[in-house]
């Protein structure tokens, strides 16, 4: 499994994805699922994925190729992100089309899901996520995140805390929180986490962080985020006696 | 939609479901998703219901009729919860495999899940948690309770929170802390909702509570719930500025 979650907010992105595939539970891997690409001062593009591993990992190589060849269809070439959504939703649908094709894989699930996010100069930020089906959505004002992957563990923190004005440095550690839900309650989602916070207009790839397990500041908010919720639900109104009759 | 929570703790049971129904996000309604049978100081038993209403309506007019028939199926004369779930595994099956069967219906989904509990006399408390394939699986004091339904958003305040030698109390407000995790991400789960806490040896069902939207008590622990989980976010440390490179 795999938890991404992208938000485009009004002073810059916050990208973050573990890094755990398994292929059943005795067959677990640390694969990356955040890819970055740039031309220094110019566009910055990122590229989160989720889902079935040979077809992600598939569109990455594809996208690459397309940059090494210099085609129509490099992304570091093409005039907006939209474009760049275009070209990768492409890929994915072909991907996807060919494998399912072949007779023996009748109703085996090939399906991965994207997140393209990033900036190109004098053009606002943007977010598109794009469905297996091949078709995309953009992020707005008033539904500035996406997730994909193991969603719903670390979704309704999200919803309580993010919009499209938060702070960065603050909807970080709600991001966090997010993902300690999802690794708690799902095993198959873990760390690392890969992290990006880009500042709009920087134009220039952030180096991001890998957060190990054992990272001293991730732990120190999980564990004060778990006692804050024991202490907050005992802190809580007991139900009335009309509950329990 | 559905979400039912039904806990098997050392005091006793907490059943909780909601009522909202949904074919469709414009055909919602409200249909109860619990049922109690008991013989006043013999037995009590429970039923909780997701999935396709048609299946799990179907259910329970099979299980009432064979007590109005007293045939050898009736829940309220066999000997053990155990043969109560096998008894409701099996009709479930039936009905699933027959409307399955018609050609018309390749590919549509008639699945239903139901957790059983209760209690016979001078037996302990059990609870079933049956899946649509028609076998089952019990609780234990390791894992104490099942969801079914939209079980995700609110799962992960249940892991942090319950345990077996959980008080009643105390774990009825994780449960409605619960609901209030999965009425907030998904619209198709809903008030009212039904709970049910059944004291271990009482033996007598409980009458029970209908928690509407509206509830002095469990709108004043939602909105407590959501600012303590705002200011818990606020109070936890800004990540370090490695985090922003």
């Amino acid at each position: 499994m795999t938890y991404c979650v992208a938000l485009n907010l009004k002073d810059g992105l916050i990208l973050a994805s573990d890094t755990r595939t398994n292929a059943g539970v005795d067959q677990i891997s640390i694969y990356r699922k955040i890819f970055k690409y740039q031309i220094k001062g110019e566009r910055v593009i990122f590229i989160q994925c989720s889902g079935n591993l040979a077809t992600t990992q598939a569109v990455i190589e594809h996208v690459n190729s397309q940059i090494k060849k210099d085609s129509a269809n490099n992304i570091l070439k093409v005039s907006s992100l939209f474009e760049v959504a275009n070209i990768i939703s492409e890929i994915l649908v072909e991907i996807i089309s060919r494998i399912s094709s072949y007779s023996i894989n009748q109703n085996i699930n090939f399906k991965s899901n994207f997140i393209i996010s990033g900036q190109i100069k004098n053009q606002n930020m943007m977010m598109y996520y794009i469905y297996p089906e091949g078709n995309f959505i953009h992020s707005t004002n008033e539904t500035p995140y996406f997730q994909i992957g193991e969603t719903k563990y670390g979704k309704p923190i999200l919803d309580r805390t993010i919009c499209y004005n938060s702070e960065l440095k603050k909807a970080l550690v709600s991001v966090l929180v997010s993902f300690d839900s999802a690794i708690k309650s799902n095993i198959s989602v873990g760390c690392p986490i890969n992290v990006i916070v880009y500042n709009k207009n920087h134009l220039i790839c952030p180096k991001g962080i890998t957060i190990p397990n054992n990272d001293v500041y991730f732990t120190k908010i999980r564990e004060e985020w778990h006692r804050g919720l024991i202490d907050l639900i005992n802190d809580l109104d007991m139900p009335p006696d009309i509950y329990f009759k």
